[in-house]
């Protein structure tokens, strides 16, 4: 059986009951959701209520360590191991945490390999986190004001997180003088998750709407802007959050560094280039309004025609560093 | 007395009663509101209900009309005049529309000397409309797709827009393909209004999140960017809705024009330069959810500190064109 656990956004119970924390009812409340099928988890990852491309390897993982416990057999597990890979396309993370988990699926004890398989990767992912902030720490200047993009931080990872682990890093090490927290909408993961997590952390902040950081950086008030990645291409590229391309265009012509921060688990070096990665198109109603815990508004027309790619790519050229767990890269090829 | 009149947003009727159209409302509801006193109308441009900075000016005007038409004497109304000017700080043309006003004031038979000024000056609203569009159709080419911002169209003026106006005009010549409308966070100004209104004027279009903007113009699919002015200053650099800037940012990265159009009357000679202008901050809670008459949610954290500039400056060397009533100008002087 899957040992108990629990991190930021993800728990085994001591009965092994799998559950996630929601992270579409954040800031407002704390829900714990039940995630014991590949139904109830991939209709999470779906709506984002788990959320950041390395905990939803790891979800996936777990699920399958606990689906094991719960007497499915190889084939089904093989399965399931196949429609889990399905639930995000962009994010490489999952991808490759499944393919560690179905080699597992094929162990003669594979309830027990599937379990041991499922608590290294979790490890393995704290330690990626915690290596990627020493790595990170390196390059961050006293009295930083620093921008960020979407949610990168406990929530999204097993760990302290990437991007946000990093300014989890200075902020002990007291030199960030205040985090630019941009909102990024049409699900305002800034607005929810990192404005709540800095917070959290005691990290001075203040939160504006994307568009809003060219202004700030126009006056001199950003001296870094630090990002995740969801999958990072053979070339460098690399596909994050929607925005992330914008401000990687503003930080070139303002010349603020532009940091990606990730585990070197969301290269893809199958993947040549940004071109090559596959970017999800998700629902209009997103951006004709916004809904959650929160409540729910719809502002557009009804019907309002509507362009939501849930992604963007950053071409490498734009790219100040890459940080890794594996150290700090100033240009391809990675690792 | 004022005479009756109607445009698509201020409205006199046969009893010489002042009305503005609602558009906090927009586009879920129609609700005119009456707006014959100082305090009324300063509370509807702070709170955007009417908003545009041709249309405030002569919401202002308009009223100092009525406001003379039931009886109030010089010393009131040069006091009416002084307290509307500080109602938004950073659009020039209340400025201007009122010193025309303040002039009428002093006249023997006043409440006719402002009743001809405020309709003297729609009237020229709505031909520097058309001027505007005709100039600035010479710089559409056939096919165009191009992005604006806020909404610019006969909401905000009392003719047929500015940017919004050309593009009615390109529409009308055929050669519109498609027009990206960037929803204008906090306020919404282009989800609600320019959406409702390319609906109205039946042309073709597609909402977008502000930083979406990159990822078009990345993949090649916007020909130009047409946005309106709060502000010129002598040296051509412009105040605009925030998310101006960005936009300006990006067309000059993937080397898409950038124009600006605006009447003459926006133009301040007196600012030399657009650190000169005031840039009003907002209240935070605009940054921390959303309302109007749609609803109302706040997803940040309570108390989350905010960055919330309702403008921003996009300097001259950004502007590919400046589109007056007067013509286009490549590079400043303008006039």
């Amino acid at each position: 059986m899957m040992q108990a656990f629990s991190t930021r956004s993800l728990r085994v119970d001591e009965n092994g009951e799998f559950w996630i924390l929601d992270q579409h009812a954040l800031p407002q409340a704390q829900n714990w959701l039940p995630s014991n099928t590949v139904d109830e988890l991939i209709g999470h990852i779906q709506s984002l209520r788990v959320r950041g491309a390395p905990v939803i390897g790891l979800a996936a993982s777990v699920l399958l360590a606990v689906l094991a416990a719960q007497g499915l057999g190889q084939a089904e597990l093989r399965q399931s191991c196949q429609r889990l890979r399905q639930a995000r396309p962009t994010a490489v993370n999952l991808m490759n945490n499944l393919a560690v988990m179905a080699k597992a699926v094929e162990q003669v004890n594979y309830p027990q390999a599937l379990a041991e398989a499922a608590w290294q990767l979790i490890q393995e992912d704290q330690a990626l986190c915690a290596a990627i902030a020493d790595a990170g720490l390196t390059l961050v200047q006293p009295e930083s004001r620093i921008l960020t993009h979407c949610n990168t931080g406990s929530l999204a990872t097993a760990g302290v997180g990437t991007a946000i682990g990093v300014l989890a890093r200075a902020h002990q090490a007291k030199l960030l003088k205040k985090v630019w927290v941009s909102e990024t909408r049409p699900l305002l993961q800034g607005g929810r998750l990192t404005a709540w997590e800095m917070g959290e952390l005691g990290i001075p902040y203040q939160l504006l709407c994307d568009h809003m950081a060219a202004s700030l950086m126009q006056r001199g008030q950003v001296d870094a802007v630090w990002v995740g990645a969801d999958r990072i291409a053979a070339n460098g590229d690399v596909a994050n959050k929607i925005g992330t391309y914008n401000l990687a265009v503003l930080a070139q012509y303002h010349k603020v560094p532009f940091y990606v921060a990730a585990p070197s688990t969301t290269l893809d070096p199958q993947c040549p280039n940004g071109e090559a990665i596959p970017i999800e198109q998700r629902a209009a109603d997103e951006v004709r309004g916004v809904s959650g815990s929160f409540g729910a508004c719809n502002w557009a027309p009804d019907q309002a025609p509507v362009y939501n790619p849930a992604f963007d790519v950053t071409p490498a050229a734009l790219i100040t560093a890459w940080v890794l767990d594996t150290g700090v890269y100033r240009q391809p090829p990675l690792l």
